[in-house]
């Protein structure tokens, strides 16, 4: 605890510094080394800051210093603007004194193998010292709070981001992080801390995830990411955004797959390399935006608006075509609209009776010469009516400078007596704008997209599945590959296979059938032998002595064919009717066990209609994820068929998941754990096929 | 050909009038009567305007007239702003004199039967002295070229959109439609004509895109719609924006169909109210746009940049981030990015070794020290590439007052030698967005938009089935709408059914298996009975004459239980293997028949994967849409299937098209061909069960 304490007061020290040092330090504010002077006074930094630079006296107007060794103050930043070949004596010259280092120089891993280990060195030095190191390569960050801009991003010469404003901005990549800092101020999104973390030799985004949903000042982050490197600390990450009740908003790129994964397994193929970024962020306080725009609308919606708590939105209109485009757009979406009650029409009505004030409220054009129409109106619905959050389509006539006072005086008594997020459809002035966002009210110009940014942060509050740990159970591990080993040691944890014996003679074959019941499945095993269907390895549905003893005849022939060491029979029960799914647990190299699962033939092979969750999800969530298979119909009874139960269909993908990942924990040559297909009946569920991968 | 010009020129004498009278005009001009008049004299409109009022003698600064009959001269354009009653009067007294009327007075059929009769009133009335009539219930229009603004739009009175901007706006909804012409005026899109039409008792949408498809200064026409009244003549006005190689924007409310329709057919449910429409809309150079933001973008877009000419995309970008979200997007949406050759890479790699100058080309940061880079690049790329788009990524460094002008030079130079349609992203300020607007590059701030943006676009040149008129050959009539029937009246067009024979007692079965081979299917057949398969009506691959007479003796049981008046049998040869469609022509109430196909099984139960077109749409269209289902791998041979040839069944569809919709239009009682299913084999296709369903 003390640790995790000492922890953030260092790196609060270093993000929020009182002290900056520039090595490199230049007496032209336009260059490199002059650049965070020249920001960091001219923003009112507070604390002393030191150029550092052996040819001058004096740069930008304060004392220099010929080394950092030299200075004689502990200083919580250093700037580090040197040639890469002087890195490591700045970093020897600090020990001791130094908060943390923000290094712009390059020339480390982004070169190869020696500068990859110059950004060991680099790292180890800064870690040996208990300094925070942030880059290499990168261009640092702002701290507006504080005024201090140890960057040279050219992004700050005629701009500057508020104070105070409540949302951090993370990115790996400088120069486009410096244009996403711009774009939101440009906004007047209240951006006042943007980091952008380089090489992460030391500092990476998730770090920065967690630092900022525990900083005091910060309600919402915005995370631009190219990659992700430690799953596990990026969950993590993700759980302390949770804790902190904050919002994540996150914009990834290579969402495209551009070249499906070469895999002996059929999942192989199905999963995208994103998938499993999405199955991480899913079910918490994190949103994943599909451009810089949207996280850029989403980021000002939530950050005046906030968060709605729920899916019933309200829709007020002054344009009925307004109004259809809107509840297109939010039926489509998935949000709910409540019906109005008569203490919200009724008024409407005894003045406007052409009116059609249900939802969407449509109170028409005549708001134009009653405006007083808005605030009786949205009065009786935040207080006769459940909603969420309220949008408000009022067109031009937003400003209309007869009546924008008005207007603007229904909105600020529904603040003044409800917190319900509120967003305002229409086209205002600049200055117009700016009062609306002091009340906490965005102006949005495009009524599908209002609706749209509602959506997308209730889904948020839809997200009730808490993560769990990815800790797993052991669950010891089957004596081979093969399907009867891989089985039976899945009964043995308690998992539903068909009633089976395995014989090595194929003459026992028929006393196997006898025992476990006909009609029967023989199927030929032996290590190395994949696809066994395709093989001609599997005989289904034989329902008497003889045909299990011409089935085993072929069989054993076959093997001698294929020149199987070590063959035997499976002979199995037919399982009873049902559909099929496709079930795998398998590794990602950044996120750990993934658990995959879909529903068998064109679903998976035509469709690629599968939910990739992370192997540790609770089974509220991989119910959910049932429900989202565009095939989940099936499972429901669509096609005449029984419907099945999927909260008991959860609890077994739910304990697949934990041996699985138990599985690929505990032997780290084990890719793939594949149960396919999963035989769902009305009776229960059974693993009729199941192959361990070891790569 | 003398009758449309002369239609022609009507329309224009009205839509640029040189001379306007305001029936009920108002000394005020914030009131209705009186905004048509200060509008028109502050654009400086240079025909007489003539206010007539009977209770004065000048209007805002104009002589009036006591009525319209007094008025001396001819005139193009009478507003009349007067209560109901009163409107066919002014209608009476501009009898021979007037080129047409706006009509803003409500209270027609938007109030029921007695208001319906006083609309089509006002339409003879129009029509009899060949007047144009726009209304009643509408706002009006402007026209900025002429400086015309009969409209009472208060969205008028501190904005002028400007003259001679080539974008011209047509919408049903008068008050989203001023919004709408307010935001594109905001965005600097040059809407200079905006027209709505209200009741459209006499113009419609369109008649207005026909209009204006044909007028010499209009480009891109913005329609928003809420629906559509005539189909025929909306596909006609389709046809002539090809013609004149313009492009149309539409945004149709609407898109979620709240109810699936209650209908006897399978195919009853799968259609959604709307595809009719986006069927109509389909290859032609019509776009339809999701969001009134996204139709400006779109038209911002296409009115600066142009329409790319294919799908070959260039990017060239500052930042890799950047450039990969792009290149994300790009192929996300189906856009291709042609592999750069050494004539473009080598220059840049000479100057910044570590650029990875491909596509995207990124010349990286170095751009700003050496911003010459992006003219050598831009330079080499539309020299020595095929390329329909350009995009170029230049962050916030466009606007760096040392580089703006040297990156905008570059601009200059590719203008100067290529049409190629280019779009800069990052942020500008609004002189420099000018700048760059005037030379014909759009600015955008988002660079995964961007890129939508130019897709979407592409879209329109990728659409090369030209329309098709919607007259369909007389195929006759089934003498009944049984199977046998119509499958007898498919054969004698020449659509291939299976071999059969109709026996009309159970004994005869035998000796009609013989005729047309084993195996057979025997199938009940008598009025009105539906759903054979569910009543058990259907014996299907009985293989001797002891199943036959069995199958027959059964049905004929069958049918005495059902008490069918006129039963018989249908004897078949069993089809070869293959997969099964579901075909359907059906009656669109405002688009005539459409063709409705997808594959059968889940992909309609279940994933309602099915494509509408309308039923005269060309092979290759057809052909189009069949790769286009979802499903369109089954038929591929992407489950281990043979692959069938999609243009023979293409010409097939076709085939159904034609004949149907002859059908359809012979018989109004037809409600619907439905073909389901339709067995695709390798061999060909065979049409296995066929209903005709009248209303």
């Amino acid at each position: 605890m003390r640790d995790e304490l000492s922890e953030r007061k260092r790196w609060e020290r270093f993000f929020a510094p009182r002290s900056m040092a520039v090595v490199g330090a230049s007496q032209d504010p336009n260059r490199i080394g002059g650049r965070p002077i020249a920001y960091s006074l001219r923003a009112g930094f507070a604390g002393p800051i030191y150029p550092v630079n052996p040819k001058y006296d004096q740069i930008q107007g304060l004392a220099c210093w010929p080394s950092l060794a030299a200075v004689p103050q502990p200083v919580d930043l250093v700037v580090v603007a040197v040639a890469q070949s002087q890195v490591e004596q700045v970093l020897e010259d600090g020990a001791g004194k130094v908060g943390g280092y923000v290094v712009f120089s390059a020339g480390y891993k982004e070169t190869g193998p020696a500068g990859q280990q110059a950004e060991e060195r680099l790292a180890r030095l800064a870690a040996e010292q208990g300094a925070v190191l942030l880059g290499p390569n990168c261009l640092g960050f702002i701290a507006a709070d504080v005024g201090a801009y140890p960057t040279f991003s050219s992004g700050f010469e005629d701009v500057r981001p508020p104070r105070g404003g409540g949302v951090a901005i993370v990115t790996q990549s400088g120069a486009f992080g410096a244009y996403l800092l711009r774009l939101a101020t440009e906004r007047g999104i209240g951006a006042s801390n943007w980091v952008s973390t380089g090489n992460e030799a030391g500092v990476t985004v998730a770090d920065l995830i967690i630092y900022f949903a525990e900083h005091p000042g910060t309600r919402i982050i915005l995370a631009y990411l190219e990659g992700v490197q430690d799953g596990k600390r990026f969950v993590g990450a993700l759980e302390c955004v949770d804790r902190a009740g904050k919002l994540l908003i996150v914009v990834k790129v290579g969402r495209t797959d551009r070249g499906a994964q070469a895999a002996r397994s059929h999942t192989g193929s199905l999963v995208g390399s994103d998938a499993a970024f999405d199955a991480a962020l899913r079910g918490h306080r994190a949103i994943r935006a599909d451009s810089v725009r949207e996280m850029l609308e989403l980021a000002e919606a939530a950050a005046l608006g906030g968060v709605p708590r729920g899916d019933r939105l309200g829709i007020v209109t002054v344009s009925g075509g307004a109004g259809i485009l809107m509840a297109d757009k939010a039926l489509d979406q998935g949000l709910v609209l409540p019906e109005m009650p008569s203490a919200v029409t009724e008024p409407i009505l005894a003045r406007v009776p052409f009116a059609a004030p249900y939802n969407p409220v449509d109170i028409t054009a005549q708001t134009i010469n009653e405006p007083d129409l808005l605030a009786t109106t949205l009065a009786a619905m935040v207080e006769h009516v459940d909603l969420d959050a309220l949008t408000v389509f009022l067109s031009h006539v937003i400003a209309a400078p007869s009546l924008a006072d008005t207007l603007f005086e229904a909105f600020r008594q529904v603040r003044a007596r409800s917190d319900i997020p509120l967003w305002l459809v229409g086209l205002a002035t600049e200055a117009l704008r700016r009062r609306y966002r002091e009340l906490g009210v965005p102006v949005i110009d495009d009524p599908a997209a209002a609706v749209a940014l509602v959506a997308k942060l209730a889904s948020v509050s839809a997200a009730p599945y808490p993560a769990t740990g990815a800790t797993f159970e052991d669950p010891g591990h089957p004596p081979a590959p093969e399907e009867w080993a891989v089985k039976a040691w899945l009964a043995g944890l308690g998992l539903p296979v068909p009633p089976g014996r395995r014989v090595t003679r194929p003459e026992d074959a028929p006393k196997a059938a006898d025992a476990v019941g006909y009609p029967v499945a023989v199927k030929l095993q032996g290590a190395g032998l994949w696809h066994k269907t395709e093989h001609g390895a599997v005989r289904l549905g034989l329902d008497g002595p003889e045909a299990v003893v011409e089935a085993a005849t072929a069989l054993w022939e076959l093997a001698s064919r294929l020149n199987l060491t070590d063959p035997s029979l499976l002979v199995e029960k037919m399982a009873p009717p049902g559909e099929e799914l496709l079930v795998s647990v398998r590794r990602d190299p950044v996120f750990g066990p993934l658990l995959i699962f879909g529903l068998g033939g064109i679903w998976t092979e035509v469709l690629r209609d599968v939910r990739t969750e992370l192997a540790s999800a609770p089974p509220e969530r991989l119910a959910a994820g049932l429900r989202a298979l565009r095939g989940a119909g099936v499972l429901l009874g669509a096609r005449g068929g029984p419907a099945y139960d999927l909260e008991r269909l959860a609890a077994f993908l739910h304990r697949v998941g934990q041996v699985g990942g138990g599985l690929l924990a505990r032997d780290p040559q084990a890719t793939e754990l594949e149960l396919n297909p999963v035989r769902v009946g009305v009776e229960g569920v059974q693993i009729l096929d199941a192959v361990l991968y070891r790569g």
